[in-house]
Protein backbone atom coordinates (compact mmCIF):
# COMPACT_ATOMS: atom_id res chain seq x y z
CA UNK A 1 0.00 0.00 0.00
CA UNK A 2 1.20 3.42 -1.02
CA UNK A 3 2.66 5.74 1.52
CA UNK A 4 3.53 8.55 -0.99
CA UNK A 5 1.91 11.48 -1.34
CA UNK A 6 1.71 13.55 -5.14
CA UNK A 7 4.22 16.00 -5.27
CA UNK A 8 2.71 19.24 -5.38
CA UNK A 9 3.86 21.00 -8.44
CA UNK A 10 3.25 25.01 -8.98
CA UNK A 11 1.95 25.62 -12.78
CA UNK A 12 2.11 29.37 -14.12
CA UNK A 13 -2.02 30.06 -15.18
CA UNK A 14 -0.53 32.53 -18.23
CA UNK A 15 -0.95 32.06 -21.64
CA UNK A 16 2.92 31.97 -21.77
CA UNK A 17 2.84 28.35 -20.08
CA UNK A 18 -0.36 27.30 -21.84
CA UNK A 19 2.06 24.77 -23.60
CA UNK A 20 2.97 22.87 -21.01
CA UNK A 21 -0.14 22.34 -19.24
CA UNK A 22 -1.56 20.92 -22.53
CA UNK A 23 1.22 18.57 -22.79
CA UNK A 24 0.51 17.58 -18.97
CA UNK A 25 -3.03 17.07 -20.07
CA UNK A 26 -2.76 15.00 -23.55
CA UNK A 27 0.28 13.31 -21.74
CA UNK A 28 -1.87 12.30 -18.25
CA UNK A 29 1.18 13.35 -16.00
CA UNK A 30 -1.33 15.29 -14.49
CA UNK A 31 -2.67 12.62 -12.75
CA UNK A 32 0.75 12.07 -11.19
CA UNK A 33 1.02 15.49 -9.34
CA UNK A 34 -0.71 17.54 -7.22
CA UNK A 35 -1.01 20.31 -9.38
CA UNK A 36 -1.53 24.04 -8.52
CA UNK A 37 -2.34 26.75 -11.20
CA UNK A 38 -1.67 30.64 -10.10
CA UNK A 39 -0.48 33.51 -10.45
CA UNK A 40 4.04 33.02 -10.47
CA UNK A 41 4.62 35.63 -7.79
CA UNK A 42 2.15 32.91 -5.83
CA UNK A 43 3.86 30.24 -6.42
CA UNK A 44 7.36 31.87 -6.26
CA UNK A 45 5.97 32.62 -2.74
CA UNK A 46 4.39 29.51 -2.10
CA UNK A 47 7.41 27.36 -3.34
CA UNK A 48 9.64 29.45 -0.78
CA UNK A 49 7.06 28.99 1.87
CA UNK A 50 7.10 24.84 1.88
CA UNK A 51 3.87 24.96 0.62
CA UNK A 52 4.50 23.67 -3.20
CA UNK A 53 6.92 20.83 -3.09
CA UNK A 54 8.75 22.04 -6.71
CA UNK A 55 7.79 24.07 -9.34
CA UNK A 56 7.89 27.61 -11.83
CA UNK A 57 9.63 30.50 -10.14
CA UNK A 58 10.73 34.03 -11.58
CA UNK A 59 14.18 34.26 -12.09
CA UNK A 60 14.61 37.27 -9.33
CA UNK A 61 12.58 35.38 -6.72
CA UNK A 62 14.78 32.47 -7.26
CA UNK A 63 18.06 34.21 -7.05
CA UNK A 64 16.91 35.39 -3.66
CA UNK A 65 16.38 32.52 -2.51
CA UNK A 66 19.01 29.88 -3.80
CA UNK A 67 19.89 28.66 -0.73
CA UNK A 68 16.81 26.35 0.03
CA UNK A 69 16.38 25.51 -3.88
CA UNK A 70 18.20 23.25 -6.15
CA UNK A 71 17.41 24.40 -10.29
CA UNK A 72 15.42 21.53 -12.31
CA UNK A 73 17.49 20.85 -15.29
CA UNK A 74 16.47 21.44 -18.72
CA UNK A 75 13.42 23.99 -18.64
CA UNK A 76 12.68 27.18 -18.41
CA UNK A 77 10.42 30.27 -19.29
CA UNK A 78 12.81 32.13 -21.61
CA UNK A 79 13.72 33.65 -25.03
CA UNK A 80 16.45 34.55 -26.95
CA UNK A 81 15.52 37.19 -28.67
CA UNK A 82 11.67 39.26 -28.99
CA UNK A 83 9.50 37.55 -26.69
CA UNK A 84 6.47 39.86 -27.00
CA UNK A 85 4.79 39.91 -24.41
CA UNK A 86 7.70 41.61 -21.64
CA UNK A 87 7.59 45.51 -23.36
CA UNK A 88 8.53 48.99 -22.14
CA UNK A 89 5.95 50.80 -24.30
CA UNK A 90 6.14 54.88 -24.68
CA UNK A 91 4.26 58.02 -26.05
CA UNK A 92 7.45 58.93 -27.44
CA UNK A 93 10.80 57.18 -29.19
CA UNK A 94 12.99 55.63 -26.53
CA UNK A 95 15.80 58.32 -27.59
CA UNK A 96 13.43 61.34 -26.97
CA UNK A 97 12.69 59.68 -22.80
CA UNK A 98 14.07 62.54 -20.59
CA UNK A 99 16.64 62.12 -18.22
CA UNK A 100 14.71 61.19 -15.37
CA UNK A 101 11.21 59.50 -17.21
CA UNK A 102 8.09 58.68 -15.43
CA UNK A 103 7.88 54.76 -15.88
CA UNK A 104 4.93 53.06 -14.62
CA UNK A 105 5.13 49.44 -13.60
CA UNK A 106 1.96 47.44 -14.11
CA UNK A 107 2.88 43.90 -13.33
CA UNK A 108 4.09 42.50 -9.75
CA UNK A 109 6.61 40.45 -11.88
CA UNK A 110 9.91 41.17 -10.33
CA UNK A 111 11.95 39.37 -13.12
CA UNK A 112 10.26 41.94 -15.83
CA UNK A 113 10.22 44.83 -14.00
CA UNK A 114 13.89 44.31 -13.18
CA UNK A 115 14.89 43.76 -16.60
CA UNK A 116 13.43 46.87 -17.42
CA UNK A 117 14.55 49.17 -14.98
CA UNK A 118 17.98 47.55 -16.27
CA UNK A 119 17.33 48.08 -19.45
CA UNK A 120 16.35 51.71 -18.68
CA UNK A 121 19.34 52.60 -16.24
CA UNK A 122 22.12 50.35 -17.57
CA UNK A 123 21.82 50.34 -20.98
CA UNK A 124 20.31 53.88 -21.63
CA UNK A 125 21.48 55.23 -18.53
CA UNK A 126 18.09 57.04 -17.39
CA UNK A 127 16.92 57.73 -13.94
CA UNK A 128 13.79 56.95 -13.70
CA UNK A 129 11.06 57.84 -11.58
CA UNK A 130 9.15 54.65 -10.63
CA UNK A 131 5.45 54.54 -10.26
CA UNK A 132 2.86 51.72 -9.94
CA UNK A 133 -0.16 51.76 -11.98
CA UNK A 134 -3.45 49.84 -13.21
CA UNK A 135 -2.57 47.33 -16.13
CA UNK A 136 -4.05 48.48 -19.44
CA UNK A 137 -2.30 50.35 -21.53
CA UNK A 138 -3.78 53.89 -21.67
CA UNK A 139 -4.21 53.68 -17.45
CA UNK A 140 -0.70 52.64 -17.38
CA UNK A 141 0.80 55.76 -19.61
CA UNK A 142 -1.79 58.11 -18.35
CA UNK A 143 0.71 59.62 -15.60
CA UNK A 144 3.45 58.28 -17.43
CA UNK A 145 6.71 58.68 -19.97
CA UNK A 146 6.62 54.90 -20.84
CA UNK A 147 5.43 52.17 -19.04
CA UNK A 148 6.23 48.27 -18.48
CA UNK A 149 3.61 46.06 -19.81
CA UNK A 150 4.10 42.07 -18.89
CA UNK A 151 1.96 39.60 -20.22
CA UNK A 152 -1.52 39.90 -22.43
CA UNK A 153 -1.31 43.08 -21.87
CA UNK A 154 2.15 43.62 -23.41
CA UNK A 155 1.28 40.86 -26.21
CA UNK A 156 -1.65 43.09 -26.90
CA UNK A 157 0.03 46.01 -27.13
CA UNK A 158 2.73 44.55 -29.21
CA UNK A 159 -0.34 43.94 -31.78
CA UNK A 160 -2.33 47.18 -31.38
CA UNK A 161 0.52 49.86 -30.33
CA UNK A 162 -1.77 52.73 -31.32
CA UNK A 163 0.84 54.99 -31.99
CA UNK A 164 3.04 54.05 -28.77
CA UNK A 165 5.96 52.86 -28.94
CA UNK A 166 6.88 49.32 -28.04
CA UNK A 167 10.34 48.24 -26.65
CA UNK A 168 10.41 44.35 -26.46
CA UNK A 169 12.61 43.81 -23.39
CA UNK A 170 14.21 40.33 -23.68
CA UNK A 171 15.05 41.69 -27.51
CA UNK A 172 17.13 44.28 -25.71
CA UNK A 173 18.61 42.08 -23.54
CA UNK A 174 19.53 40.32 -26.73
CA UNK A 175 21.33 42.92 -28.67
CA UNK A 176 22.48 44.02 -24.98
CA UNK A 177 24.41 40.91 -23.63
CA UNK A 178 24.11 38.71 -26.85
CA UNK A 179 22.31 36.29 -24.58
CA UNK A 180 18.49 34.32 -23.92
CA UNK A 181 16.95 36.10 -21.29
CA UNK A 182 15.35 33.65 -18.68
CA UNK A 183 12.59 34.76 -16.91
CA UNK A 184 11.23 31.92 -15.06
CA UNK A 185 13.00 28.56 -13.76
CA UNK A 186 11.60 25.50 -12.34
CA UNK A 187 12.95 24.70 -9.01
CA UNK A 188 12.35 22.16 -6.39
CA UNK A 189 12.91 22.86 -2.53
CA UNK A 190 16.33 20.81 -1.22
CA UNK A 191 14.50 19.30 1.73
CA UNK A 192 12.18 17.86 -0.41
CA UNK A 193 14.59 16.98 -3.09
CA UNK A 194 16.49 15.15 -0.51
CA UNK A 195 13.76 13.58 0.94
CA UNK A 196 12.28 12.50 -2.43
CA UNK A 197 15.05 12.22 -5.22
CA UNK A 198 12.74 9.83 -6.86
CA UNK A 199 9.47 11.67 -7.43
CA UNK A 200 11.42 14.79 -8.36
CA UNK A 201 13.04 12.78 -11.33
CA UNK A 202 9.74 11.47 -12.09
CA UNK A 203 7.99 15.10 -12.34
CA UNK A 204 11.67 16.30 -14.20
CA UNK A 205 10.61 14.06 -16.96
CA UNK A 206 7.45 14.47 -17.00
CA UNK A 207 8.00 18.13 -17.93
CA UNK A 208 10.40 17.38 -20.27
CA UNK A 209 8.28 15.31 -21.82
CA UNK A 210 5.60 18.19 -21.70
CA UNK A 211 7.84 20.40 -23.64
CA UNK A 212 9.00 18.12 -26.25
CA UNK A 213 5.07 16.72 -26.63
CA UNK A 214 3.89 20.55 -27.47
CA UNK A 215 6.85 21.53 -29.93
CA UNK A 216 5.49 18.63 -31.94
CA UNK A 217 1.95 19.71 -31.21
CA UNK A 218 2.42 22.99 -31.71
CA UNK A 219 -0.82 23.24 -34.69
CA UNK A 220 -2.86 21.72 -32.04
CA UNK A 221 -1.55 23.74 -28.93
CA UNK A 222 -2.34 26.61 -30.95
CA UNK A 223 -6.35 25.85 -32.34
CA UNK A 224 -7.08 24.94 -28.32
CA UNK A 225 -5.59 28.04 -27.02
CA UNK A 226 -7.72 30.08 -29.76
CA UNK A 227 -10.85 28.57 -28.80
CA UNK A 228 -10.37 30.88 -25.42
CA UNK A 229 -7.59 32.96 -25.69
CA UNK A 230 -7.78 36.66 -26.77
CA UNK A 231 -5.92 36.55 -29.86
CA UNK A 232 -5.80 35.40 -33.47
CA UNK A 233 -4.61 31.96 -33.87
CA UNK A 234 -1.46 33.60 -36.15
CA UNK A 235 -0.42 35.90 -33.19
CA UNK A 236 -0.93 32.47 -30.32
CA UNK A 237 1.38 30.66 -33.22
CA UNK A 238 3.86 33.92 -33.16
CA UNK A 239 4.15 33.55 -29.77
CA UNK A 240 4.26 30.00 -28.61
CA UNK A 241 7.35 30.28 -31.40
CA UNK A 242 8.99 33.41 -29.87
CA UNK A 243 8.54 31.29 -25.55
CA UNK A 244 11.47 29.12 -25.39
CA UNK A 245 10.44 26.54 -22.48
CA UNK A 246 14.71 25.49 -22.25
CA UNK A 247 16.99 25.54 -19.93
CA UNK A 248 20.46 25.25 -22.34
CA UNK A 249 23.99 26.12 -21.54
CA UNK A 250 23.42 29.27 -23.58
CA UNK A 251 20.26 30.00 -21.61
CA UNK A 252 22.17 29.59 -18.45
CA UNK A 253 24.63 31.76 -19.36
CA UNK A 254 21.62 34.50 -20.06
CA UNK A 255 20.60 33.52 -16.21
CA UNK A 256 24.18 33.92 -14.86
CA UNK A 257 24.66 37.18 -17.03
CA UNK A 258 21.60 38.27 -15.79
CA UNK A 259 22.27 37.48 -12.12
CA UNK A 260 25.56 39.73 -12.44
CA UNK A 261 23.99 42.80 -13.69
CA UNK A 262 21.24 42.32 -11.22
CA UNK A 263 23.70 42.24 -8.31
CA UNK A 264 23.63 46.08 -7.59
CA UNK A 265 19.64 45.66 -6.64
CA UNK A 266 18.65 44.57 -3.63
CA UNK A 267 16.33 42.11 -3.95
CA UNK A 268 19.04 40.11 -5.29
CA UNK A 269 21.55 38.12 -4.01
CA UNK A 270 24.57 36.80 -5.81
CA UNK A 271 25.13 33.33 -7.15
CA UNK A 272 27.70 30.95 -5.65
CA UNK A 273 30.71 31.13 -8.03
CA UNK A 274 30.04 27.65 -9.43
CA UNK A 275 26.01 28.23 -8.99
CA UNK A 276 23.71 28.19 -10.10
CA UNK A 277 23.47 24.66 -8.05
CA UNK A 278 21.28 21.40 -9.70
CA UNK A 279 19.01 18.88 -8.65
CA UNK A 280 20.93 15.88 -10.38
CA UNK A 281 18.65 14.35 -12.98
CA UNK A 282 21.32 12.96 -15.11
CA UNK A 283 21.32 13.84 -18.51
CA UNK A 284 19.48 16.35 -20.28
CA UNK A 285 15.83 15.27 -21.67
CA UNK A 286 15.83 18.06 -24.32
CA UNK A 287 19.07 19.71 -24.61
CA UNK A 288 19.05 21.42 -28.29
CA UNK A 289 16.04 23.02 -28.35
CA UNK A 290 16.58 26.58 -28.75
CA UNK A 291 20.23 26.24 -29.28
CA UNK A 292 21.97 28.05 -31.81
CA UNK B 1 -11.13 36.84 -32.16
CA UNK B 2 -12.93 34.85 -28.71
CA UNK B 3 -14.33 36.36 -26.63
CA UNK B 4 -15.46 33.58 -24.28
CA UNK B 5 -13.47 32.68 -21.29
CA UNK B 6 -13.91 28.95 -20.48
CA UNK B 7 -16.31 27.78 -17.97
CA UNK B 8 -15.32 27.96 -14.29
CA UNK B 9 -16.56 24.69 -13.27
CA UNK B 10 -15.85 23.06 -9.82
CA UNK B 11 -13.90 19.78 -8.97
CA UNK B 12 -14.49 17.76 -6.23
CA UNK B 13 -10.52 16.90 -4.89
CA UNK B 14 -11.39 13.58 -2.83
CA UNK B 15 -10.93 10.07 -3.74
CA UNK B 16 -14.65 9.25 -4.70
CA UNK B 17 -14.12 11.97 -7.67
CA UNK B 18 -10.90 10.73 -9.26
CA UNK B 19 -12.55 8.80 -11.88
CA UNK B 20 -14.42 12.23 -13.26
CA UNK B 21 -10.78 13.80 -12.84
CA UNK B 22 -9.01 11.09 -14.79
CA UNK B 23 -11.54 11.13 -17.75
CA UNK B 24 -11.30 14.60 -18.07
CA UNK B 25 -7.37 14.21 -18.30
CA UNK B 26 -7.89 11.32 -20.44
CA UNK B 27 -10.26 12.85 -22.79
CA UNK B 28 -8.54 15.86 -22.95
CA UNK B 29 -11.67 17.88 -22.16
CA UNK B 30 -9.83 20.21 -19.10
CA UNK B 31 -8.18 22.33 -21.55
CA UNK B 32 -11.67 23.44 -22.42
CA UNK B 33 -13.00 24.48 -18.75
CA UNK B 34 -11.10 26.52 -15.84
CA UNK B 35 -10.80 23.73 -13.45
CA UNK B 36 -10.96 24.22 -9.88
CA UNK B 37 -10.07 21.10 -7.51
CA UNK B 38 -11.46 21.70 -3.80
CA UNK B 39 -13.30 19.98 -0.93
CA UNK B 40 -17.06 20.27 -1.60
CA UNK B 41 -18.17 22.31 0.51
CA UNK B 42 -15.70 25.60 -0.46
CA UNK B 43 -17.15 24.39 -4.18
CA UNK B 44 -20.45 25.04 -3.13
CA UNK B 45 -19.86 28.08 -0.88
CA UNK B 46 -17.87 29.21 -4.47
CA UNK B 47 -20.76 28.25 -6.75
CA UNK B 48 -23.63 29.59 -4.77
CA UNK B 49 -21.34 32.92 -4.51
CA UNK B 50 -20.68 32.89 -8.67
CA UNK B 51 -17.22 32.40 -7.97
CA UNK B 52 -17.90 29.28 -10.04
CA UNK B 53 -20.17 28.70 -13.11
CA UNK B 54 -20.90 25.38 -12.44
CA UNK B 55 -20.11 22.44 -10.99
CA UNK B 56 -20.67 19.35 -8.09
CA UNK B 57 -22.81 20.66 -5.18
CA UNK B 58 -23.73 18.32 -2.00
CA UNK B 59 -27.52 17.41 -2.34
CA UNK B 60 -28.20 19.61 1.08
CA UNK B 61 -26.48 22.50 -0.09
CA UNK B 62 -28.20 22.11 -3.61
CA UNK B 63 -31.74 21.68 -2.21
CA UNK B 64 -31.17 24.73 -0.04
CA UNK B 65 -30.13 26.84 -2.93
CA UNK B 66 -32.31 25.44 -5.97
CA UNK B 67 -33.53 28.78 -6.79
CA UNK B 68 -30.42 29.61 -8.23
CA UNK B 69 -29.49 26.76 -9.62
CA UNK B 70 -30.39 24.23 -12.52
CA UNK B 71 -29.52 20.62 -12.19
CA UNK B 72 -26.91 19.29 -14.90
CA UNK B 73 -28.19 16.13 -16.18
CA UNK B 74 -27.31 12.53 -15.77
CA UNK B 75 -24.42 13.01 -13.66
CA UNK B 76 -23.85 12.44 -9.75
CA UNK B 77 -21.79 11.37 -6.89
CA UNK B 78 -24.09 8.02 -5.82
CA UNK B 79 -24.67 5.24 -4.20
CA UNK B 80 -27.13 2.19 -4.97
CA UNK B 81 -26.34 0.57 -1.81
CA UNK B 82 -23.43 0.21 0.04
CA UNK B 83 -21.47 3.32 -0.46
CA UNK B 84 -18.10 2.11 2.15
CA UNK B 85 -16.80 5.72 2.70
CA UNK B 86 -19.81 7.16 4.27
CA UNK B 87 -20.33 5.52 7.89
CA UNK B 88 -21.90 5.55 11.33
CA UNK B 89 -19.03 4.14 13.27
CA UNK B 90 -19.77 2.76 16.97
CA UNK B 91 -18.01 1.31 20.01
CA UNK B 92 -21.82 -1.04 20.70
CA UNK B 93 -24.12 -2.50 18.03
CA UNK B 94 -26.60 -0.17 17.04
CA UNK B 95 -29.22 -1.80 18.80
CA UNK B 96 -27.52 -1.21 22.29
CA UNK B 97 -26.56 2.63 21.22
CA UNK B 98 -28.52 4.02 24.36
CA UNK B 99 -31.61 5.88 23.66
CA UNK B 100 -29.69 9.40 23.50
CA UNK B 101 -26.43 8.23 22.31
CA UNK B 102 -23.32 11.24 21.88
CA UNK B 103 -22.92 11.10 18.40
CA UNK B 104 -19.30 12.71 16.92
CA UNK B 105 -19.96 14.33 13.29
CA UNK B 106 -16.22 14.66 12.03
CA UNK B 107 -17.34 15.79 8.75
CA UNK B 108 -18.38 19.76 7.08
CA UNK B 109 -20.54 17.40 4.53
CA UNK B 110 -23.60 18.23 4.83
CA UNK B 111 -25.38 15.48 2.72
CA UNK B 112 -23.87 13.00 4.75
CA UNK B 113 -24.27 14.37 7.98
CA UNK B 114 -27.74 15.24 7.73
CA UNK B 115 -28.19 11.12 5.85
CA UNK B 116 -26.26 9.85 9.28
CA UNK B 117 -29.10 12.22 11.58
CA UNK B 118 -31.62 11.08 9.88
CA UNK B 119 -31.05 7.14 9.68
CA UNK B 120 -30.57 7.95 13.59
CA UNK B 121 -33.47 9.68 14.28
CA UNK B 122 -36.22 8.60 12.18
CA UNK B 123 -35.31 5.00 11.35
CA UNK B 124 -33.87 4.02 14.75
CA UNK B 125 -35.81 6.27 16.97
CA UNK B 126 -32.93 8.10 18.86
CA UNK B 127 -32.56 11.51 20.11
CA UNK B 128 -28.78 11.70 19.66
CA UNK B 129 -26.48 14.44 21.43
CA UNK B 130 -24.30 15.93 18.54
CA UNK B 131 -20.79 16.95 18.72
CA UNK B 132 -18.24 17.65 16.73
CA UNK B 133 -14.57 16.25 16.57
CA UNK B 134 -11.13 15.26 14.85
CA UNK B 135 -11.66 13.51 11.73
CA UNK B 136 -10.02 10.06 12.97
CA UNK B 137 -11.90 7.02 14.45
CA UNK B 138 -10.51 7.05 17.52
CA UNK B 139 -10.84 10.90 18.96
CA UNK B 140 -14.29 10.71 17.11
CA UNK B 141 -15.17 7.99 19.62
CA UNK B 142 -12.63 8.81 21.97
CA UNK B 143 -16.27 11.20 24.03
CA UNK B 144 -19.03 9.78 21.51
CA UNK B 145 -20.65 6.75 21.48
CA UNK B 146 -20.50 6.65 17.73
CA UNK B 147 -19.23 8.87 15.10
CA UNK B 148 -20.39 9.80 11.74
CA UNK B 149 -17.18 9.34 9.29
CA UNK B 150 -17.07 10.55 5.74
CA UNK B 151 -13.98 9.98 2.93
CA UNK B 152 -11.13 8.23 3.81
CA UNK B 153 -11.46 7.64 6.80
CA UNK B 154 -14.72 5.74 7.01
CA UNK B 155 -13.33 4.18 4.05
CA UNK B 156 -10.33 2.91 6.48
CA UNK B 157 -13.06 1.89 9.50
CA UNK B 158 -14.85 -0.25 6.54
CA UNK B 159 -12.04 -2.13 5.97
CA UNK B 160 -10.00 -1.67 9.69
CA UNK B 161 -13.16 -1.20 12.27
CA UNK B 162 -10.50 -2.56 14.94
CA UNK B 163 -13.47 -3.79 17.00
CA UNK B 164 -16.05 -1.40 16.13
CA UNK B 165 -19.41 -1.51 14.62
CA UNK B 166 -19.22 -0.09 10.79
CA UNK B 167 -23.01 1.30 9.71
CA UNK B 168 -22.50 1.52 5.77
CA UNK B 169 -25.13 4.64 5.64
CA UNK B 170 -25.85 4.38 1.91
CA UNK B 171 -26.85 0.93 2.34
CA UNK B 172 -29.11 1.52 5.67
CA UNK B 173 -31.06 4.38 3.47
CA UNK B 174 -31.38 1.56 0.21
CA UNK B 175 -32.50 -0.70 3.38
CA UNK B 176 -35.25 1.85 4.21
CA UNK B 177 -36.35 3.30 1.22
CA UNK B 178 -35.72 1.01 -1.41
CA UNK B 179 -33.75 3.77 -3.49
CA UNK B 180 -30.45 4.83 -4.21
CA UNK B 181 -28.66 7.61 -2.33
CA UNK B 182 -27.76 10.90 -4.19
CA UNK B 183 -24.75 12.49 -2.45
CA UNK B 184 -23.78 15.49 -4.82
CA UNK B 185 -25.23 16.51 -7.94
CA UNK B 186 -24.00 19.05 -11.00
CA UNK B 187 -25.61 22.26 -11.25
CA UNK B 188 -24.61 25.24 -12.61
CA UNK B 189 -26.24 29.00 -11.85
CA UNK B 190 -29.23 29.79 -13.30
CA UNK B 191 -28.10 32.73 -14.96
CA UNK B 192 -24.98 31.66 -16.47
CA UNK B 193 -26.89 28.78 -18.58
CA UNK B 194 -29.12 31.65 -19.62
CA UNK B 195 -26.42 33.39 -20.76
CA UNK B 196 -23.89 30.86 -22.15
CA UNK B 197 -26.29 27.30 -22.99
CA UNK B 198 -23.44 26.34 -25.42
CA UNK B 199 -20.80 26.20 -23.49
CA UNK B 200 -23.05 24.27 -20.35
CA UNK B 201 -24.05 21.95 -22.87
CA UNK B 202 -20.51 21.24 -23.72
CA UNK B 203 -18.98 20.48 -20.26
CA UNK B 204 -22.31 18.56 -19.71
CA UNK B 205 -20.97 16.24 -22.61
CA UNK B 206 -17.70 16.17 -21.38
CA UNK B 207 -18.71 14.93 -17.91
CA UNK B 208 -20.65 12.40 -19.68
CA UNK B 209 -17.48 11.50 -21.55
CA UNK B 210 -15.47 11.17 -18.62
CA UNK B 211 -17.70 8.65 -16.83
CA UNK B 212 -18.31 6.63 -19.70
CA UNK B 213 -14.28 7.12 -20.13
CA UNK B 214 -13.49 6.21 -16.83
CA UNK B 215 -16.09 3.10 -16.64
CA UNK B 216 -14.17 1.50 -19.80
CA UNK B 217 -10.98 1.92 -18.51
CA UNK B 218 -11.71 1.54 -14.57
CA UNK B 219 -8.49 -0.70 -14.17
CA UNK B 220 -6.12 1.96 -15.76
CA UNK B 221 -8.01 4.28 -13.10
CA UNK B 222 -7.45 1.71 -10.63
CA UNK B 223 -3.52 1.31 -10.89
CA UNK B 224 -3.41 5.14 -11.60
CA UNK B 225 -5.09 5.69 -7.71
CA UNK B 226 -3.11 3.00 -5.93
CA UNK B 227 -0.10 4.49 -6.85
CA UNK B 228 -0.79 7.71 -4.92
CA UNK B 229 -3.83 6.46 -2.45
CA UNK B 230 -3.17 4.60 1.09
CA UNK B 231 -5.87 2.07 -0.10
CA UNK B 232 -4.49 -1.19 -1.61
CA UNK B 233 -5.77 -1.75 -5.07
CA UNK B 234 -8.30 -4.36 -4.54
CA UNK B 235 -10.03 -1.88 -1.71
CA UNK B 236 -9.99 0.88 -4.64
CA UNK B 237 -11.52 -0.84 -7.54
CA UNK B 238 -14.50 -2.09 -5.10
CA UNK B 239 -14.85 1.44 -3.85
CA UNK B 240 -14.96 2.58 -7.72
CA UNK B 241 -16.95 -0.08 -8.69
CA UNK B 242 -19.86 1.39 -5.38
CA UNK B 243 -19.73 4.91 -6.62
CA UNK B 244 -22.36 5.59 -8.91
CA UNK B 245 -21.26 8.76 -11.18
CA UNK B 246 -25.27 9.00 -12.72
CA UNK B 247 -28.11 10.56 -12.07
CA UNK B 248 -30.81 7.90 -13.72
CA UNK B 249 -34.40 8.55 -13.11
CA UNK B 250 -33.98 5.67 -9.93
CA UNK B 251 -31.88 8.27 -8.73
CA UNK B 252 -33.71 11.13 -9.30
CA UNK B 253 -36.40 9.18 -7.34
CA UNK B 254 -34.02 8.78 -4.29
CA UNK B 255 -33.23 13.01 -4.45
CA UNK B 256 -37.01 13.57 -4.30
CA UNK B 257 -37.03 11.22 -1.76
CA UNK B 258 -34.25 12.70 0.79
CA UNK B 259 -35.82 16.18 0.20
CA UNK B 260 -39.01 14.88 1.36
CA UNK B 261 -37.31 13.10 4.73
CA UNK B 262 -35.05 15.87 5.02
CA UNK B 263 -38.17 18.72 4.87
CA UNK B 264 -38.44 18.50 8.99
CA UNK B 265 -34.54 20.31 8.80
CA UNK B 266 -33.44 23.91 9.29
CA UNK B 267 -30.87 23.64 6.42
CA UNK B 268 -33.27 21.85 3.73
CA UNK B 269 -35.86 23.94 1.43
CA UNK B 270 -38.31 21.94 0.20
CA UNK B 271 -38.14 20.89 -3.56
CA UNK B 272 -40.96 22.40 -5.81
CA UNK B 273 -43.52 19.80 -6.59
CA UNK B 274 -42.26 19.36 -10.10
CA UNK B 275 -38.75 20.04 -9.18
CA UNK B 276 -35.46 19.57 -9.48
CA UNK B 277 -35.31 22.28 -12.50
CA UNK B 278 -33.10 20.70 -15.21
CA UNK B 279 -30.53 22.06 -17.50
CA UNK B 280 -31.90 21.34 -20.91
CA UNK B 281 -29.50 19.27 -22.48
CA UNK B 282 -31.16 17.25 -23.96
CA UNK B 283 -31.00 13.42 -24.29
CA UNK B 284 -29.64 11.72 -21.68
CA UNK B 285 -25.82 10.77 -22.81
CA UNK B 286 -25.09 7.23 -20.22
CA UNK B 287 -28.71 6.34 -19.01
CA UNK B 288 -28.73 3.05 -18.23
CA UNK B 289 -25.40 3.28 -15.88
CA UNK B 290 -26.49 2.34 -12.06
CA UNK B 291 -30.16 1.70 -12.87
CA UNK B 292 -31.75 -1.92 -12.86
Amino acid sequence: MNIERRPRVGHIAFLNCLPIYWGLVRSGALLDVDLHRAPPDELGNRLVAGDLDLGPISLVEYLRHADDLLLIPDIAVAADGPVLSVNLVSKTPLADLPASPKIALTSSSRTGVLLGRMILEQRYGRTPEYATSGTDMDSALADADAAVLIGDEALRAYHEPRGNHVLDLAAEWRDWTGLPMVFAVWAVRRDYAESHPGLVKDVHVAFCDSVRRCREEIDDVVASAARWEPFEPEALAEYFNRLQFTLSERHLAGLREFATRAAGYTEVVPLPKDGPEFFPAGEGMIAGEGQE
